[in-house]
């Protein structure tokens, strides 16, 4: 099936050909007349395989033939559908880092409101990343956003307010860094419910934030998915507007208003700032079961 | 507006009389007759209040009132729309914390699919936590479930891996205590794009992660409502679901798929492992792509 993907891809590239690593028995068939080969490659890399021994080649991989390939020239670019981490070591030991860059980053072009397009990284090479990484990061992404169209793109560091005191030690001082950089167009703070509306053309973070704000949209967006599907049984457009309609209520925002400070000695409930006449009749509410239902007692007997 | 919403939030709990903290010239016309009031307080706190007059009381605010009412037993519990960090700030320092917990954590119950509900926390209450903290914040989680109507909650770590060994040593950490911990059931790493769906009652995170995917789930969500609202312009129910499968496959994460490794000296394509055909075949475009746009130049010019 990937294979077929590939190829698909490929289709209307006459100047790409394909080397495949993998089990000749399974691809070499559907390569009969084409401009694209097979080098045998039998074995995939397990994800408890030791990294050690898959770095030295004591663990011989389809990967590590991708790899290998692009590093000796023999392939202009590798793509893997493998494990992230074994693809990242592998790079970076076979292939290297580029003069001047510490460490690589993961990035990718997101679909936002109206079309537009933006690049999020790092994804996940990284856990954790100081000032001076996400510095490199900021440059490497708006060097995607580049080649991706956009002229001079805007560059956003992930946080969670945009006020400059918000967030991490280290998010504040990558923010000086990239501010003071002159060949950067700085945006500021990015909170990651922004990324999709009017946000910056390059949104920076550390892997362990990136990833995790990536797949919190990957998942609203599946459940927005299957809630959607849900209403579509609907005979008319009437109806399922008001199916639709019925169901956005039920999942809005303001109907879950209300967040509530737990581990003190007595109740406090922070509703959003922005919420409603209904969002703001939820943090009540919420106050008011909370109270019923003796919540900072049984939070005192766990503690 | 807010005053309003609280008052539609007891109009059917007659045991609950609300305290408002705030101008009487505004407010008090709206209680006549109600078993509600009003105490004096004209000022608002400021996001650049400088903390420490605050807390010690020098700039008195509506806030600051009502959460000296809470320290005070004049009222059994706050609810602010104001700044989550004064809030926070005021409460430790005048209601304080219950014996044995260290930091407060912001939970909130978050509706997941087939309309099952879970408490995801700390959702900024903390930049950072150690091992214990998170271990404190499972324990804290459960008690909220535990009133919310679970039984025996399980309790995730979000991390960007469901293996033991992905993520921040801190998280890691975190995992063999809430393991070990007979009165939790551990339900291992979460991953965000999982929370929604199958996920376990409680999902537990340092105040900046849980933040970040709160926020990254309602961008994608309005986002989802975006692309809904523009379709409902159709017609009829044939024409909307044709509408509704082009927007879905505008915005179909496998046309997405494919991450690069940037900073490599050559060009590495991540897709995701379980991508389908027209996933793998996007990845594979943007190898292409990126090879002929001369990315890894562009990247190397920057560094």
């Amino acid at each position: 099936m990937l294979a077929a993907g590939a190829m698909d891809a490929v289709a209307e590239l006459p100047s790409v050909a394909l080397v495949f690593y993998g089990d000749p028995a399974v691809i070499e068939p559907r390569l009969a007349g084409t401009r694209h080969r097979v080098v045998a490659a039998k074995r995939c890399i397990e994800l408890d395989d030791p990294l050690r021994a898959t770095l030295r080649g004591a663990l011989p991989s389809s990967m590590r033939a991708a790899v290998a390939a692009v590093a000796t020239g023999d392939a202009d670019a590798v793509v893997s559908a493998g494990s992230t981490g074994a693809l990242m070591a592998l790079s970076r030991h076979l292939i290297g880092m580029l003069p001047g860059i510490r460490r690589p980053a993961i990035v990718k072009a997101l679909a936002g409101e109206g079309g537009r397009e933006f690049h999020l990284l790092d994804l996940g090479a990284n856990i954790g990343a100081d000032a001076a990484q996400l510095h490199q990061f900021a440059h490497m992404g708006a060097a995607a956003a580049i080649k991706a169209g956009a002229s001079q793109p805007t560059v956003g560091l992930l946080n969670i307010g945009s006020e400059v005191s918000k967030g991490p030690w280290v998010v504040r001082a990558a923010a000086e860094l990239v501010a003071s950089d002159g060949r950067l167009r700085y945006a500021g703070f990015v909170e990651p419910d922004r990324m999709f509306a009017a946000g910056p053309d390059v949104v920076v973070a550390d892997g362990f934030a990136g990833n995790i704000a990536l797949k919190a949209a990957e998942g609203a967006a599946r459940m927005a998915r299957y809630l959607l599907a849900e209403q579509l049984r609907a005979a008319n457009v009437g109806e399922l507007r008001q199916r639709l309609q019925n169901a956005g209520e039920a999942y809005n925002p303001q109907r879950y208003n209300g967040a509530i400070l737990l581990g003190l000695a007595s109740l406090v409930v922070k509703s959003h700032g922005k919420a409603d006449r209904h969002g703001f009749a939820s943090a009540v509410r919420q106050a008011a079961a909370a109270h019923t239902g003796t919540l900072v007692a049984e939070v005192a007997g766990r503690a």
